[in-house]
């Protein structure tokens, strides 16, 4: 029960009797992965991770294993290597009864790359924008300053090419990775698309602005930062991420992030290069717009 | 020796006379460690990293293992698993003789993003790559089946438009995350620079086929896939990475990766984009190039 806090200690294997429903998530590079199964008939999720490689384990690991060779090129061998099982553990969690929230809450997505012509965003996704009519009264609240206020970093108050920037609030401003988003105070430029040369001047006084300010406030330099745009956004209120360069932000990937410095070259050599091009981006399993691609696409 | 491509064997443990001389660098979030030693008087760099965790090995895992109790608290337990060796393997790399410029590799750096005009490109990297001359012999003896052929996964032999698509060997195989390349039968084209409208036919050839490759072996369709190339790329023969999406996969951010369907476009638009565009890319801080930009742009 509560308050029986473990000290380590020996247990009987109460997962030999767990029965796997499926597999919520799983994620190849932190190696854990995420089960919704049953345990004596109660609802539970277990969490597999292995654990870190500990550096003053090595030598034993070194001595200790078993290796078989895999494959051998020039200067190159891989192998795998069977550790002794006690230097090898796997932190193991489980939530039982788990209710279900728990199991929503572990589950992953897929997502699947979409592939979008100038005509299919006139068609599909702009039709579906407007119909949705997602709220962006939270982004009006701070460009007025009825929330949040307190954390903007920097504002320049231009209507035409002026911005507010502030932290991302997935950022907890403890760890030095630097989120912060800069929002435009033009309201009628939903994203990307909506991006002609006339826009260069505000994309250029965010890139520039934005990057002195982060320099004043965090000292961070500019070559420190990775500054892009989301295709899609989260929101259609056009807005650019700035993320700390080695701090690999959820969303930063080829697919979804298009650099700022990039954006602007675009629109120097062609002014309507984001109303003509095809765009690829990923959609959720779930999202509604995957669903109209699919079917105006079939 | 050279040519000895190994099929899976059990090899006598070479790394019990492995001696560590420092770590490199290490992951806790994604459980590898890169160490820097001697084996048997030649420097080596060795690299360990767990092994995703299987779905198809869970049953196992859950009766054969055992369980010591951490934490228990309301729903919520933790435990350390001890998991029979042969499914819990750790991934080992050994690169052996290493020079100081795979030592240097592995080091952990910060990284300064650079920002590269077509002009810094001829007057800067181009002659930094060419007084260089990194080996890319591994890369040879794979077009010429004098190791890995028994990894290629398609091959299409055409000098001008063929490559061989094959896993990356990073890649273990056994996990659904899919990382593979494709490398070009043409030797000449170093990096994404040297792409002019020319070489059109070959990326296509590549995308289309590349795929249905991938789709008939691994049964995974174009939308999940992540095809994009890097710049700057770790060997300067031109190769295409293909990765699962939602595998975040080091290396397909936006700093560094580029949309293989985006440089077919750019390309079809401009035949000398990549010869004329500023491109941007992160550079770590020991990396030689880094200081020639240094030196030439102050």
């Amino acid at each position: 029960g509560r308050g029986e806090v473990g000290h380590e200690s020996e247990s009987e294997n109460i997962l030999s009797g767990f029965k796997t429903s499926t597999v919520l998530s799983d994620s190849a590079r932190e190696k854990n992965i995420f089960i919704h199964g049953k345990l004596a008939d109660q609802d539970a999720v277990v969490i597999l991770e292995k654990t870190p490689i500990r550096e003053d384990t090595l030598a034993e690991i070194f001595s200790g294993s078993r290796l078989k060779l895999e494959m051998r090129n020039d200067i190159y061998c891989t192998y795998q290597l069977q550790a002794p099982p006690h230097l090898n553990e796997i932190k193991t969690t489980v939530v039982c009864p788990a209710t279900e929230k728990h199991v929503k809450k572990y589950q992953r997505q897929e997502s699947s790359l979409v592939e979008e012509t100038g005509t299919d965003y006139q068609s599909i996704t702009l039709p579906y924008i407007q119909k949705q009519s997602f709220s962006v009264q939270w982004v009006y609240n701070i460009l007025e300053k009825k929330a949040e206020a307190e954390r903007i970093v920097y504002e320049d108050p231009d209507p035409e090419v002026g911005f507010v920037l502030l932290p991302d609030f997935k950022w907890d401003q403890k760890q030095m990775i630097c989120i912060l988003i800069a929002i435009t105070h033009q309201r009628d430029i939903r994203s990307l698309r909506d991006l002609s040369s006339e826009h260069i001047p505000l994309l250029q006084n965010i890139f520039q602005k934005g990057k002195e300010a982060i320099l004043q406030r965090y000292n961070l330099p500019a070559s420190k930062l990775r500054i892009y745009l989301h295709y899609q956004p989260s929101y259609y209120h056009l807005h650019v991420h700035f993320t700390k360069l080695g701090y690999e932000a959820p969303g930063c990937g080829v697919e979804r992030a298009h650099l700022l410095a990039d954006v602007i070259q675009n629109l120097q050599s062609d002014p309507d290069y984001y109303k003509n091009r095809t765009l690829y981006f990923p959609l959720r399993a779930d999202d509604g717009l995957l669903s109209k691609f699919r079917e105006q696409q079939c």
